[in-house]
């Protein structure tokens, strides 16, 4: 057995055993409070049970051997510090038991005051403070937290006493009882402890203290605790520090009180000490509520020298700590007294000004500055948000957050409706309701301010094009019945019209009814501008964007993009002056009626290629070849069977045979399980006019520009390649295209051919289809939906199931999944380097937005990932921070 | 440059350079004739070039050098042989050159006869022979053969000569022509020649020879060749030999002749010499089929002696190569001559008996007479064959061979009509005729004699339940347009009515109209009985059954399976009493109700289970849950859809809201991926209760049945698992059922829970979810379509391509992929054992009933496999085989 001779630290009196570097074993709040004890900052004296202890308690059930006798040493000391004495009935010692993880739990855990306090030391302690109030005050506050806490007895139960002693008083708070009240009470808190318990409070200061510190110790176990450890992937194994600090009491009148507070305001950012305090109170009523506390500020004309030292301790410690504190404080008879100090949660904005001010103050570099972001959370500040301040109106339906921020609107259930609204004159914004979108919904989805769709999760069809097109999207909100036939949606009994309004929280998944107010947007971020651009600075790996058009790929390069990853041809397909020629082409019968649909496009697909490589030049351009299955260009089944109903009625036979001939080719076309079917490079092997067109609109663009003296550098990407003899094949066909081209033309162009990574045979056979490739790109969205047999449309009916019972620690859309996908990704790329150690491999799955995606990422060696335009900020930042983490390790310690 | 001394191995003259033993080097046909020799056969004497010679040709594009010298000395061998000299004018030597790989290539390559005859040889031959006719009729011979394969004349050019002559003597056959004629056809063949090749034909013996060679070696890479090669696997890098020998002649007078035959009857094993013999004739006689040739037994009256002979060379060559042969032979003016010998290609029956009819003559051991048959042509045997010896008729359509056998019977387009027409007393046999079938379609399957489907491929769902059944099936008949609103089978203008008969002959995936008659199947094969209990006994290899059905369990029994590898149990939830029932736990809005629908299903579950476990104890059943989307159960939205219109006209508001409760279950349920969408175990995982249900099923049977005295041996498999986590929440709700089934009956029993791995990351992350299971049984079907990313029912619109392209070597879903979805399954296993190295591992899929598939399973080392129960007695014969080599490998060479 391991008899570790020390696992308590202690502070104070000019002595420290630890130091704030130490949370691991003291916890985030005994390494605070040695910390402040270091740098002088008036703290009660006291001492932490190292988390050690705790993981022996937990396993053994017993304290360590020789642990007994180091706690009562420790108590001598403590006498000693403050000259009172524990278990004393004169004046005795009464000290806080609190909990302390190394990462912070907020009130998962227990804390214990006044512990030391007996019936007998309530009159000891009312001669020494002179307040017999203040002395009955501290014992029923310990009476109420030692019976919830160790000895199993309701809060209700406590609850009750209180509230009827404040009616009999009649009274509104519990600062105004009377002494006589208090004791009424402490005898009934006797009584329900008894009975509840089965036994009578400890009036030993000893056994308290036992009973407190074990409590601490199991209080990790509880099912809060563990649910909250899951949830924000805390390990188990940790265990808590216990912190036993002296007694001070902010209860002690009215020269005295308690207060929280923050170096920063963590709003706004601005740099003004910010925070609340409560006059004659304990910490525990803060949190109550139950009396309204009032500004720190106010503490300048109430007690200004308080004020002053506070004011100088905060100075003291945002310097120390270089980042902005939240800190807790106690006024004991006008003495001040910090009890804790740590990193403060602040708000988006305010973190990335408060970075920004600390920079411009000296305090940190631009690097940390670059690591003080959460990249997550500047999709927040830039995004419009519902202004909820006014009160939460009801939730009419809950989805999937799809995007971030939020959008109102009139309801429109189908792209066409939407896009007539919108073309009338000072139309209202429009939120498109429906089933679910597809690719045929592009025109509406261009209109409408957000989507709501019944089907679908976080990387549906209509979650991707929202974050791509930077709106608003809920998916998967199951309870919508979208009636296309009324023309109305829906939920539960509730029938909602179109016109009718509604709105959207993205951040959330919540819709509400009715037309609610927004926050005002204000676009002008310049410290964000300052961050990214310090971000950008430092990054060794690319962050390109996935751009359809000219006008993605323009806000692509704004936003910094160093290229475009992702090049979707097919979205050129669904304008609607081509679908019509991109039936006919799905229509043809042979090869040579599919070849002249083809060369009419061909122009249309070379025009918006040279707009892009315009628009991007020198910078590259990775063009993926067509990727969907031809049926997504045709009408729906439903919609032909429809025309032809009508066309019978009119009676036109040539309409009839047209529409029958669509019919059924439909038909033919339409599939099971389209994800796994007829599409990507498989278009290019059966139908290889369709590549060869598509390659020689984008090699004919790259001619057209260079010869206006630009440098474009297309780089041709053949999608869902499964096997080196495919790709292989596939480049063959390119680069005839290519040579053919490039003699008519006699002119030539550097271009590269690539392929996706996004089936699991071809991350198995990575080393033989890099013979055929100078670039590959994890689609990391198909990988995902494959390795895991999920299809993104469908798998909303059981992820939350999942997410729920813990069997998926998160949405493998959202966040990669490093055992299952990640190891596919690691094998592919330890192939790939292995054939071809230049091989230049991207990632450009929705993960490449994502910043623990892009963690894992870095950690595999990719020389670029690309992301939709909107997320290009959040990706540059988290690429800042692996850059600048990695050069902090390896830089010498401060 | 390598300079080899010895490129050429005689034969004859009691000088053997060579053995039979080496076809590698000699060709099969060298190899032969050597053999032969050393058994003092009669073969003529000659010379063999090896392959050796062949790739240094192909290679450098000329002979090694000393390879004249070579030649020229071996020629002078053969001339002192047989006593003529070659280039001579009065007794000239004459040899045949011929091709020879070393695997057969049969008819690919070229082979030129009469090597070295003159016109000036024509009169020194014609005295030493004593016929001028046959000297002319050799040399027209040669200028033949030289003209078409040398010297680029078309057969056309030399055909019509010799048609116009035929025509001007007015005789029937070349054998009657006259002297003068022939002189004629040799002068006019020069013409031809000269004319075509732009050169005289060479009247050089020894050019004729090295043109000879020389065109031999090229043939090995001629387009015929190099398609054969590839379409049979065998490497373009081999070469061919040439084999250089003394001409004999059969067409030297009537008491010569050449014939072809066999040792014993390749189409039935007989045992009796069997073959055909043409007087006054050469080899390529027989094969152009001008003239009709004798049996071989009319030799015995015709040449006594000779046959006599002959049947004693038989006899040697069967009982020295132990094997049937397959010979050629020449009688000289009354002298015999083999010419070749090889093993011979036989019909799968005659294999079969031919095995077991040299076992127990003594001539081959038990373990040599399994590995004598392929495993696949069982299927053969067993399965009923069209009759096309009447000939063929028209080709309606032509889809994927998805089984084996035939059916022939009328056209119906829906399973209820199938069932209805089967229901009719003295009914005809019915024909499936469907876009494709679902798992809705089982009813009518189950009566019906054959599926013919316009979608899906190999292992689409009709592909599966038909071989699973022993039904005749073709499935991916593109040109089919079921239009089941008219009620007709369209295939480009035709039109077929519900009705009409139609012949499937689904070995090649062909559609004939009408009634085709069928071979009359004999389905008593006692020698394959023999031969299957020889496999059984080797088998180091578990061969399971896939059976849903207490008669599927029965017949796997009989075919001797180890025990059932799937039992599906949602073919159980299909049947017409149980499908309201499972609706209404669909329906369910709620557990409690569900659980009711499902305490409904249970004893109908159990009462299965109980037959199939009575059926198959004491072999272990592996019982898998509920796999499929719970759509699959619903009608699907047209129907209701209809039935919303019916019940609107009827104004049955009651029945309309319950139709529209219904559609709304089925669109909501309704999915865009269903194959990787809400099925498997993640059923299990949203509807705990319906794994309850499932679970206690089993084991109650169990119970049951052990209480019966039986040995029942369940085994629980999860499918569709994906994660660790996933597999042990699942293995402890199974485990939480059964403690509380065996304590509420007081009994328990032995089970296992294992799961299948059918999904990548089930692979990549085997060693984590194989501390929760028992065994695993790779779903090969699955895994194959999630690692390539193809939809089994939707890849037939690609398939088609890549294997034409060449960018599949074979259907994934027919033969496993080693390089892919094979290397998962290794990665896998490799795993599994290294955390318990006990685990049973087995594959269930299709695969599973694949020979090629079963090697590469064997050399995995998994403990079973499991196949659809027609195909039990194909993969117990391919286990043994490899058991067979395995242990042979390592027995002493006789």
């Amino acid at each position: 057995m391991n008899t570790k001779e020390k696992y308590i630290y202690r502070f104070g009196n000019r002595t420290v055993d630890g130091d704030e570097s130490m949370s691991d074993l003291l916890g985030g709040k005994g390494a605070g409070l040695a910390g402040m004890t270091k740098l002088s900052i008036p703290v009660p004296p006291g001492f932490t049970i190292g988390t050690d202890a705790c993981r022996y308690y937990l396993q053994h059930g017993v304290l360590p051997a020789g642990f007994a006798d180091e706690l009562k040493s420790a108590m001598h000391w403590l006498e000693q510090c403050v000259g009172r004495r524990f278990n004393d009935e004169q004046n005795p010692l009464l000290v806080s038991v609190r909990s302390g993880a190394a990462i912070s739990m907020p009130g998962m855990m227990d804390t214990i005051l006044n512990v030391g306090l007996t019936r007998k030391g309530v009159d000891g302690l009312a001669r020494e403070s002179g307040s017999l109030r203040f002395a009955l005050d501290s014992y029923r506050r310990l009476l109420q937290m030692m019976g919830t806490v160790v000895l199993e007895t309701p809060k209700a139960e406590f609850d009750a006493v209180m509230d009827s002693a404040l009616k009999r008083e009649d009274i509104g708070s519990d600062s105004e009882l009377s002494e006589a009240a208090l004791t009424d009470i402490s005898e009934s808190f006797h009584k329900a402890i008894a009975r509840c318990s089965g036994r009578a409070f400890p009036e030993d200061a000893q056994e308290q203290l036992s009973l407190a510190i074990n409590s601490v110790f199991k209080s990790w176990s509880n099912v809060r605790a563990r649910t909250y450890r899951r949830l924000n992937g805390i390990s188990d194994e940790l265990g808590t520090a216990v912190t036993v600090q002296a007694m001070v009491f902010g209860n002690a009148g009215c020269h005295s009180g308690t207060g929280v507070g923050f170096t920063r305001n963590p709003s706004t950012g601005n740099s003004e000490v910010f925070g609340e305090f409560l006059t004659n109170a304990q910490g525990e009523d803060i949190v109550a509520g139950t009396r309204t506390p009032v500004p720190i500020a106010a503490l300048a004309s109430s007690m200004p020298e308080v004020y002053e030292e506070l004011s100088a301790i905060v100075r003291r410690l945002e310097s120390h700590y270089r980042d902005v504190q939240d800190f807790e404080f106690t006024i004991e008879k006008g003495k001040l007294f910090l009890l804790q100090t740590r990193s403060a949660k602040r708000s988006a904005i305010a973190a990335v000004r408060i970075a920004v001010d600390m920079v411009q103050e000296g305090l940190i570099t631009r690097r940390e500055a670059v690591t003080r972001i959460e990249p997550s959370t500047i999709l927040e500040i830039l995004a419009p948000q519902l202004d909820l301040s006014v009160g939460v109106p009801e939730i009419i339906a809950v989805g999937i957050p799809a995007s971030s921020g939020a959008a109102v609107g009139r309801i429109v259930l189908s792209s066409d409706e939407a896009v007539r609204i919108a073309a009338m004159p000072e139309s209202d914004p429009v939120i498109l309701v429906s089933h679910e979108t597809t690719a045929e919904d592009i025109h509406g989805m261009a209109v409408a301010a957000g989507f709501l769709t019944a089907r679908g999760g976080a990387t549906s069809h209509a979650a991707v094009v929202a974050r791509g097109m930077g709106k608003c999207c809920i998916t998967g909100a199951k309870s919508l019945l979208v009636d296309e036939a009324e023309g109305v949606l829906r939920i539960g009994d509730a029938i909602y019209r179109e016109g009718d309004w509604i709105s959207l929280d993205a951040s959330t998944g919540r819709v509400f009814a009715g037309k609610l107010p927004m926050h005002s947007v204000d676009n002008e971020h310049p410290e964000l501008d300052t961050i990214l651009e310090w971000a950008i600075d430092l990054n060794h790996l690319d962050v390109r964007a996935n751009a359809d058009t000219p006008e993605d790929a323009r806000s692509a390069r704004l936003a910094g993009a160093c290229g475009i990853g992702l090049c979707r041809t097919e979205h050129m397909f669904f304008a609607p002056e081509r679908l019509p020629l991109v039936r006919a082409m799905i229509l043809a019968s042979d090869h040579d009626p599919r070849r002249a649909a083809l060369s009419k496009l061909l122009p249309m697909q070379q025009a918006d290629f040279e707009e892009i490589f315009r628009e991007m030049s020198p910078l590259p351009v990775t063009v993926r070849l067509l990727d969907p299955p031809l049926h997504e260009f045709l009408p729906a089944l439903d919609e032909i069977h429809a025309e032809i109903g009508l066309a019978r009625e009119g009676g036109k036979r040539e309409v009839i045979e047209r529409l029958e001939l669509l019919l059924r080719r439909v038909r033919e076309l339409n599939e099971i399980n389209p994800m796994m079917g007829h599409r990507g490079c498989r278009l290019s092997v059966t139908y290889p006019e369709m590549l060869q067109m598509q390659v020689q609109a984008i090699l004919q663009a790259a001619l057209t520009v260079k010869r206006e003296g630009l440098n474009p550098q297309p780089e041709i990407m053949v999608p869902l390649v499964g096997s080196a003899e495919e790709m292989g094949w596939l480049r063959g066909k390119i680069d005839e295209v290519a040579g053919r081209v490039f003699e008519e033309h006699a002119l030539s162009v550097r271009y590269l051919v690539g392929t996706m990574i996004e089936l699991p045979r071809a991350a198995i056979c990575a080393g033989a289809i890099a013979e055929h490739v100078s670039f590959v790109s994890f689609g990391t969205n198909d990988l995902t939906q494959m390795t895991f047999g999920f299809s993104r449309d469908d798998a909303s009916s059981f992820l939350g199931s999942y997410l729920e019972q813990g069997l998926l620690k998160s949405d493998p859309f959202v966040t990669i999944d490093r055992p299952g996908v990640g190891a596919l990704m690691k094998m592919a790329i330890k192939q790939l380097r292995s054939i071809n150690p230049q091989m230049k491999v991207g990632v450009c799955g929705e993960h490449g937005g994502d910043p623990r995606s892009i963690d894992f990422f870095a950690s595999l060696g990719v020389d670029y990932i690309s992301c939709s335009p909107a997320r290009v900020p959040v990706a540059q930042l988290a690429v800042a921070q692996i850059t600048a983490s990695v050069s902090m390790e390896s830089e010498p310690a401060l």
